[in-house]
């Protein structure tokens, strides 16, 4: 199933977000509009904001607090890219060119100030405080694990089970806050909404997985950025992970982390090593059993229109994957 | 009078604040601890929290939403002063190294976001909505001020009015958001809440200004900062502004502009011509109406201790221009 057929019961309201979204842009001062229209917009596939709408929309819901959270977490996800790029010293993603690139690397991180603000004053627009304070204490969650990523890189003596609470910092904190917040603008009863929450977080450790997956097997296309950049960052990530288990003895990893011999040698060496390896199948399983744990969490909800949706974006995950397989 | 004895009538409240800034160093992780013990909290005069606490018990305060804001306010501005140091790629303010220094610019940006989201958790512990979202928009009229900056740096094309428009971004904005949100805590009426907000509005601007000419004035010991560094950023500020007015031909403030001759020697030339020029005179007269104004917006107030407080900021910022006019 495609997503424009998942996103179906929530069309019209995720239109109005994208118009929101546009509406962000067009503000008063002219180089801010600059920035804006080369932030990462196009292309997007505005997950974030379905799974906002869709839980909500899995109970009573009030768009008009429903849709600022919506925005909210769309442009939250954007502030966190630009300041990504501006870490990474990122010149190019999804062939579009950065902020970083065309206005340097002081601009990112203002800009990134900016859209954090903006998320801020969107979410305020929600008149929750509950959702205001999770928005809060999910991107310290956020920027706390992406510090203990970055004071842990290049460092090979992380366990699995490090890696796995570190993924929350990436994706699935903000998967959890999106479907949590809607459940709670919806006034679930509170099983719903922590069921809500863990579907979002199991969902958000798949989809990460998958990205981390295709870090090593595509061809730089899928991803919009040069394949094996995790390894180039020294993130340890699931399959070099997997790697190290399966093979602890010198591997071209080990020399990469260690900064041993030739680095561009050596990370492309690491990367057929894994895609010779059952490394990137152990992975898939790892991804599938999220999917069907977030897919148990739906067993609470109410038959919906919604809830198919929700199932069916696990099922898009498996699926995905089942075609990325085929091609690899 | 010394800032410790205007602090009088909140000092107890101010040492409660300065407890609970010390407990977010507190936290699990011990390289988070380390950044946080770098941050730059000593030697602060915590004039925001003071100015959120003085506002609100001019009318009737409820400490327990008060604190938090003022707590909330000071972690915000040396979020800012992160992000700031990861721009400007500072090594050295206030004689302690910095988190650039120490760590990379690359940790001080996911640091300065983490300090962020937790002034945004702190600010929502008011549950006052109006002060949450007021809180957002100054935050993001800093950064598109920032960033309007960013885009003048190094054009002398600026005018004295863009110079003052551009000054709320950096000091007056965080100051008027203490003042108000401090009156709209302890529930002043509608006319307190603006006459405090532009005190602190007024303040600001005077503060700021006393802080451009100390850039030009100071031996550096003051400022934590090599003096000129607003020139060598590219950075216009009043007393370069009004150094230009009044010698418009070839002066080497232009020089430094436009990248002509030797950059350290106009740059000490520019300094030196500020020195000896009625420009700071005419910079400490623009402060001090600054000063008159802010004051004029205390007439409303019912007399208390910490109306008298509010006032004598006012003076406070005169003297010191008085004291360093007699320095210098």
């Amino acid at each position: 199933m495609s997503l424009s057929t998942i996103y179906e019961p929530i069309r019209e309201d995720l239109a109005e977000a994208e118009d929101r979204l546009r509406l962000i842009c067009e503000v008063d001062f002219p180089w801010l509009s600059k920035l804006l229209e080369h932030s990462p917009k196009n292309g997007d596939k505005r997950i974030r904001a379905a799974l906002v709408l869709l839980s909500g929309k899995s109970h009573n819901c009030d768009l008009s607090y429903l849709l600022p959270a919506a925005v909210a977490i769309e442009v939250l996800h954007i502030a966190i890219l630009v300041h990504d790029y501006a870490i990474d010293n990122s010149l190019v993603r999804r062939d579009c060119s950065t902020i970083n690139k065309i206005w340097g690397g002081d601009k990112a991180i203002v800009f990134g100030d900016y859209l954090l603000a903006k998320a801020e004053e969107l979410v305020s627009d929600t008149r929750n405080l509950r959702v205001i304070r999770l928005s809060a204490q999910t991107f310290m969650t956020i920027a706390s694990r992406e510090l203990s990523q970055a004071f842990s890189a290049f460092n090979l003596e992380q366990t699995r089970q490090q890696y796995l609470e570190r993924i929350p910092g990436k994706t699935a904190s903000l998967f959890s806050l999106a479907t949590e917040s809607g459940a709670i603008l919806s006034q679930a009863p509170e099983e719903l909404v922590k069921a809500l929450k863990e579907y979002g977080y199991a969902l958000g450790i798949a989809f990460q997985i998958v990205d981390d997956i295709l870090d090593f097997t595509s061809d730089g296309t899928e991803m919009g950025k040069p394949i094996g950049s995790a390894l180039a960052q020294g993130t340890l990530t699931l399959p070099a992970m997997l790697l190290l288990e399966r093979y602890p003895g010198n591997n071209p990893l080990r020399r990469v982390f260690q900064n041993e011999g030739d680095r561009q040698e050596n990370i492309k060496l690491t990367i057929e090593l894994v895609r010779n390896s059952p490394v990137i199948e152990e992975c898939y399983e790892v991804a599938s059993d999220y999917c069907a744990r977030a897919c148990r969490n739906l067993d609470l909800l109410p038959v919906s229109a919604s809830r198919r949706s929700l199932e069916e974006l696990t099922n898009y995950v498996v699926a995905r994957m089942e075609q990325l397989k085929q091609l690899w």
